[in-house]
């Protein structure tokens, strides 16, 4: 179709999206970047390196989880071969070991990238989204286990967020179906309800696990048919809480004290809290929770999830766990453990904390372009200013009112004008704007006390100071440069 | 599907990508990271903002170039609608400005995510890449051309690639149909031949214009039927050639002498040349290239492309140009210039150069997990080292002797070897292995020039002093550190 064709079709184009999709608009891309920058950069000191693989994979190459062929989105290629968007960053990463055995092991990757759900989207659920994995491939110690939620400490105590992780094992799961006396094939089932703890409360847990209920629209939720005393038993498992992890672990010995190859898993729980609290991850930062079940069935060992303690509501951010058999689908068994951290539930709750870091713009100068015939020497100025490491927009919309002017870099958020005209040129200045409604400065200067003094007023520079001194005034000032000549 | 039942069918599932798409690993994604980081940085300076969209779309708001629905993955979701994965972000940002009147205007954005073909794969073809675009929209102003060559420039510049930008504006082209009599129904045509010029060269392009060729395979290439007079003049145009831009524009106002209109748009190349100029981009960045045409039919003014001087044979890696009427499909016009980076073609060519920078790890330390009985005391000297800014990886794999733990490090490209065993720890030190063959260090320490002096052998320093020792051999010293206690 040429142009002229689309325009000539253009009354049966509307602009919209499919559901459950979204743009992502400057202000909250500017606070996602800030959640994948600092998360990247604390994998990065962890040794984690980036690995990327194609959105679209062999839909057997995806399949493999309970569930989750209904929730994929197909994809129609050239061949006709059966395709789909990839769901997560797992069963990639599983088909990338198998395929790429020249890999040094162990494989330690973080991948950032989106994945797609064609569930039902809602408030906060879109259909795309961006996750953002690190996984262990290759490691059987327990060490890495703790390096994956102590890294995430560190990248959520470096992003403000109050939180908590809290882990458990899968193993404890199996060993309380052995001490409740459940038969193994009906584990999954027991580990499905008890995972629902959280959403529906302990007295439907209990119904579910014994004959069911109806619930509030009269729909009747079958039970697992446990007997009472199998359910008191998993009970009093879900009762061992404490804020303090050395408080679970004595609960746990004192229940499973009985109960065949528990110490062995006990122990195996102590020694990460342990190893937790030799790196400096207290009780604060990290508990043990032994309702943490995880809905997927591929967990072997250490499981966990993150909360944010200010927006509990939001559910998981952080999760994963140890999944050593799910790379035996490619013939070899390979110990791994990993954790996806989603990105964009992060930033949900930031701006539903109202703390996201408010940048609507990268610019923090506008240069106003209002007399054309100084056109070129604003342009210079722009340059000069973006050479100095200055974020700086020339303004080049149709407005060539300095209110409009104005008012662009108000709503754009930029939070300084540099106005350049006849008379700042005979008087070799520049005239700068203070549009902030900003915070106090980190650094106080004599100018930028000048300039906070001058909210929503302007003051005067010199011309041939002037990248120098918005450098002053934004805070930019290194040792070298704070008393210049 | 449990994880039993995946293993049961294992046999069935083969790790394989579908046709055209590949992973990328951590060496190769590095690089790709760094051209990314670079390009984000020199945009954010010039006031660039980021925004993301979605990768499915409507097929209608993709549909709009010519040709490209054959190229478009179709995506099946849930509710049997339409659907399509982005080819490249200009379509989806035409709907986003469309779909968001609220935000301000110049919209100036850039996107980096993915773009997904369908057509034929070839090497260095890929069905799914890269694209980072920027684009500056709801500008009349010539500034804005300018500004997009501009930053690319700073983007190659720093990215140490040797590179040519090419200008030209589609409106010389129009110029050049009244010159020759071309009739407009027919200048597209004329326009795709052009751009073939540096493919199949001037003597194929005059057979084409003309009446057709027979190509190597004996296939016969249908000409456009112009006459010889028509093509000398279109020649006379192409021949045009200066690495200075002055001279072409000389040229051209020559040639164009007596063409209604002509003025004008010479008068425009004239001055986005002088803009570049007075920025410092002179004829040894960007040129005047006459014979840019651009295959897309959406560009109504400035054109440019952009070559790595020494790939050349890659193609463009930089192309863009002003479409000020591809938005009116939405109903309204608006103007706007923009282009897009081709972010996996330069990779392509950074790795052809052998110029990526050579990373294969994040990891700049691998701290060696040895003896059993000291896995507590290396898990704290890793944790010292990344704390301290170091970017540290524990040796967490199946093997337990030095030399094997060296290979994983020698392999992973880190460049720096920890060893703490019992005999280091009795004379509290940590031996540091040198596995670098790395280049000459930008600061030399003396410690820094026993650690080069140590190439492939090994030193000690002080358990108390490791993590500021290793600071400095990476030549990590701030001024503060330089001389420590």
């Amino acid at each position: 179709m040429t142009i002229a064709e689309c325009v000539a079709t253009s009354n049966s184009i509307h602009p919209r999206l499919p559901r459950g999709l979204r743009d992502i608009l400057p202000e909250q891309m500017l606070a996602r970047q800030h959640i994948i920058d600092t998360a990247r950069r604390h994998y990065e000191l962890y040794g984690f390196v980036p690995l990327d693989t194609p959105a679209i994979e062999y839909a057997e190459v995806l399949a493999g989880k309970s569930d989750t062929h209904k929730a994929r989105f197909g994809v129609t290629g050239p061949e006709g071969e059966a395709l789909g968007l990839r769901f997560d960053h797992t069963m990639p990463l599983a088909r990338v070991i198998a395929q790429h055995p020249e890999l040094p092991r162990p494989v330690r990757r973080y991948q950032v990238a989106p994945v797609w759900r064609a569930d039902k989207p809602g408030k906060g659920r879109f259909r795309e989204f961006i996750q953002f994995d690190l996984d262990s491939v290759g490691v059987e110690s327990e060490i890495a286990d703790t390096e994956v939620m102590a890294a995430i400490c560190d990248v959520l105590d470096d992003l403000g967020i109050r939180y908590r992780v809290r882990y458990s094992t899968r193993l404890a799961l199996d060993r309380l179906m052995v001490f409740a006396g459940v038969r193994e094939e009906q584990s999954h089932d027991v580990f499905r309800v008890i995972d629902k703890l959280d959403k529906i409360g302990p007295e439907k847990v209990r119904l579910e696990l014994l004959d069911g209920y109806a619930d509030e629209s009269g729909a009747f939720i079958s039970g697992l048919h446990l007997r009472p005393s199998q359910v008191d038993r998993i009970e009093a498992f879900l009762a061992i809480k404490s804020p303090r992890r050395a408080e679970v672990i004595a609960g746990l010995r004192d229940l499973f004290a009985q109960v065949y190859g528990a110490r062995d898993v006990i122990d195996g729980l102590e020694r990460v809290s342990r190893n937790l609290s030799a790196l400096g991850y207290g009780d604060d930062k990290v508990s043990i929770d032994l309702s943490v079940a995880r809905g997927l069935d591929y967990y072997t060992g250490t499981i966990f999830e993150t909360v944010a303690l200010d927006a509990e509501e939001f559910g998981s951010i952080f999760g994963g766990g140890r999944y050593d058999d799910l790379l035996a689908r490619y013939g070899e068994r390979v110990p791994a453990v990993g954790a996806a951290l989603g990105v964009d539930r992060l930033l949900s709750i930031l701006e539903h904390l109202g703390r996201s870091d408010g940048r609507k713009s990268t610019a923090r100068v506008l240069v106003a372009n209002i007399e054309p015939s100084l056109e070129s020497e604003v342009m210079a100025l722009t340059w000069e200013l973006r050479r100095a490491g200055i974020e700086s927009e020339l303004y080049l919309g149709t407005a060539r009112s300095v209110g409009k002017q104005l008012k662009y870099a108000d709503r754009c958020g930029i939070p300084l004008v540099a106005l350049y005209g006849s008379d700042e040129k005979s008087r070799e200045v520049v005239t700068l704007k203070n549009m902030s409604t900003g915070r106090a400065p980190a650094t106080v200067t004599t100018e930028r006390e000048e300039w906070l003094a001058s909210r929503f007023g302007q003051f005067e520079v010199r011309r041939t100071d002037c990248a120098a001194a918005i450098a002053r005034i934004l805070g930019r000032v290194t040792p070298g440069q704070a008393t210049p000549a």
